[in-house]
């Protein structure tokens, strides 16, 4: 298996091995740039989820950063490069990243835009079948912090990452894998990598992204859009952690792991339903046979 | 004049067009990683403002961030060649800079540090010598955010600064240079890059960094230590843009602007006393020269 594969937007694929980032990339020294995760249903063949709207979100992203954002078609022919040098069968993560570079003494940045394909962590496939135990964490701010105020970069997915990260190692260090963050005025928000979908009388529930200034996210849009076909109503509504612990199931959704169950809440069960979670899975996008 | 000279931990001095870092190191990817911005007096003779006191903060953001930190004497190795590397005599911006590198399986990381010299900014002996006007902006958290809850790492000098890099260009967009942060419940916080100092009644005024979650900063700990030899009192106090308003004066304090009088606040004069502004910035460590 190979470790990873490495493209930039005017090179092509490179050597992993050898740096591509300045030591004075305002990427890495402000964490000033965005990203996106696509997954990668079939490589070498180059079927991707959502491509189209990755990059939709990634020119969104960058517009927030003021970042110049790469032409779409640059990404997508970058993209057919790297996954078609990826030499294992099957699924991978791709990541775009876009970071600020340098800026001249105008201001005006030089951005750095490159691919990262990877393999899918051997955590992933275990927590789709198995499931998390999560914990509620405060993210700090009110439900309302965001709107009005867009340099809080509100649903911007930047690599400024580090709060969602300590999060999850804050998890760890009490016995879960992951996160649900919650608003300080106690409204449920997102996961630092996934989106919260929960389940009641029949309906599939996510909270409201651009009201809450949380990433608006496109596997639960894709989830939602297929979930009627499944039987399962869909709403975007507001939810507090009374709201999941009465749930018929809790999901954490994000590109890679799609649907991951929620079995412990804060060190107590959750209700879990083996034939609901495999329609959300279904809906989510995992062909039955993963 | 140089543009930057380079040094890594482990390897010294490189040649700074070379790229240092890996498209995967997660300092890139997920903001995951904590830096120190040093004042170089007078480079290349080596004189440095408090290297102590920043290698024991890195230290203490690594902590906070579950990074092994380097030793202090390998980063104080590594500075000694980077600062006598400076062709430039004078001052001078060092950072240094510990990224989380990349993950093992078990998730250990392997971490870079590295140090980055580059020249003191045009705008920033302006900035000492003419001010700035700022706006003041919501930083979307209560004053107490932070308590109880690490993982905000509140404190941190984290690389994910893409919201004071955002904030800084908002307060562009609207005809000003800097910002003050303030809480949703009406407290001061602090500058994108800087601390808040506010005069009245003959005392230097700073918020409380710990019960904020505001970075301790060493430039004003400086300044209040050597404020009384100057004739001024000093207050670790919460305080309010109505403070400011009423003020004799307020400054904004870090290690390379040291401390840039604030000349308009949304728009509207401050009082500015230029004797009052030079007893601050000596005391911050201005020489009179500068």
């Amino acid at each position: 298996m190979p470790e990873v594969v490495v493209g930039v937007l005017g090179a092509g694929v490179v050597d992993p091995d050898v740096p591509l980032l300045r030591a004075d990339d305002l990427g890495v020294l402000r964490g000033d740039g965005c990203f996106e995760t696509v997954r990668v249903r079939d490589a070498p063949a180059g079927e991707l989820d959502r491509l189209d709207k990755h990059l939709d979100r990634l020119a969104r992203s960058a517009a927030r950063l003021d970042l110049p954002a790469p032409p779409a078609d640059a990404w997508r022919g970058l993209v057919r490069e790297v996954v078609a040098a990826w030499p294992a069968p099957g699924e991978a993560v791709l990541r775009l990243v876009l970071t600020r570079g340098l800026e001249d003494a105008a201001g005006v940045p030089a951005p750095v835009g490159y691919a990262l394909l990877s393999p899918v962590p051997a955590g992933t496939l275990r927590q789709r079948r198995h499931g998390v135990r999560a914990v509620t964490l405060s993210r700090g701010m009110p439900a309302a912090a965001h709107l009005d105020a867009p340099w809080l970069l509100g649903g911007v997915k930047s690599v400024s990452y580090a709060v969602p990260m300590a999060a999850l190692r804050h998890a760890r260090s009490v016995g879960a894998e992951d996160v649900i963050f919650v608003s300080t005025d106690g409204q449920l928000l997102e996961g630092p990598t996934a989106t919260v979908v929960w389940a009641g009388d029949g309906t599939l529930h996510t909270p409201p992204p651009v009201a809450l200034g949380i990433l608006d996210g496109l596997t639960v849009r894709a989830l939602f859009a297929r979930a009627p076909d499944c039987g399962l109503r869909t709403a975007v509504a507001a939810g507090t952690v009374a709201d999941l612990r009465d749930a018929d199931g809790v999901w954490l959704v994000s590109s890679i792991r799609l649907a991951v169950p929620v079995v412990t809440l804060d060190g107590a069960a959750l209700r879990s339903d083996p034939g609901l979670t495999a329609r959300v899975q279904r809906a989510a996008g995992l062909c039955a046979c993963e």
